[in-house]
């Protein structure tokens, strides 16, 4: 066995171990605690296995759930984005990329390239894998908050265009669960928790 | 669309979320706070993918991955057991396979006949998938607390004995790993931190 190679590879898991101190603003389900990242992610690929029957194309299945696995990983250097944050968003781009090459750049270097590479293909968004998995990227933070009566929404002010925007890609990776997802806009747009401006 | 399937699907998704509020003993590096089951189940997929090379045998990825996200599952009713808690460990088989029946069963009937399959061949620890799962297991905790200077096995005060008991299955699923793993045990031995008795 090549003692240095499974070394660095130890070391990447390790500093993976600090997206569970990465905080987002969504609350899990019966108004709980704010989630982080290691949760959302945990919780995409649970969903990336069970839905998968609903892409619009056919996605290699562990790629996919790696990709989710690994998407927010440079926050812990850049933090959390939060998608209604027009000004965080401004300097998103540049903060995660040197993120990424500094984490990446951990794991031995076939293996660092692989993931530098999944990661940029979730951010480009041009793959079957890559429209799926930013479908469940948006779907899940959607459905906890759904389930708290959009309180996060209301936290934040939020606006029904403001949903849609984020959402542009969200049919590309599927069109039923969009439908669904739409159907839980409406809802809540309908009764004034999302405002119609 | 088959609307009732999917909110099959996604009521066992709701129901999964709550995996996040399960506590488990180890601490997270850095002396962080202890870490929940979400947090090690998503630890344990991302581990599954890296180290996958370290296999004893061929293992199909993508269900490894489920296997390992959702190996936790049952704890949602029945609690997290203490690896080294012996009158937990007991009671833990009853109680883990009534919370699989309930939990599984929120899903439409092939995929809860398929996770609950996927679960119980984790357990039963009889495929190249489930023993190399089952090393992840090991291996994702004995990592954090080895970063923590061993301070989870001396706060309860664990035996060298009792380690190695655990990781009576730990070889079978990855005879490289079982070595790293070995060293680290004879580390915290030699010093001390785990009691030779």
């Amino acid at each position: 066995m090549d003692k240095e190679r499974l070394e660095k590879q130890l070391a990447f898991i390790l500093e993976a171990d600090k997206e569970k101190n990465i905080i987002r603003q969504t609350h899990l389900t019966d108004h709980g605690r704010r989630e982080n990242d290691a949760e959302h992610a945990w919780h995409m690929a649970v969903m990336t296995y069970l839905l998968k029957e609903y892409a619009n194309e056919k996605i290699d299945l562990a790629k996919t759930m790696m990709m989710v696995l690994i998407h927010d990983i440079v926050e812990i250097d850049a933090g959390d984005t939060y998608a209604y944050d027009p000004e965080a968003k401004k300097t998103q781009e540049e903060r995660e990329a040197a993120a990424a090459d500094r984490i990446f750049s951990l794991l031995p270097e076939d293996q660092g390239k692989e993931l530098l590479a999944l990661f940029r293909e979730f951010e480009e968004n041009e793959t079957p894998e890559a429209r799926f998995a930013k479908t469940m990227d948006n779907m899940q933070p959607m459905l906890l908050n759904h389930s708290n009566g959009a309180s996060d929404w209301k936290e934040h002010g939020v606006a029904k265009s403001q949903v849609m925007k984020r959402n542009a890609r969200t049919a590309a990776g599927s069109e039923a669960l969009w439908g669904y997802m739409k159907g839980i806009i409406d809802e809540h747009t309908a009764n004034g928790e999302l405002k119609d401006e």
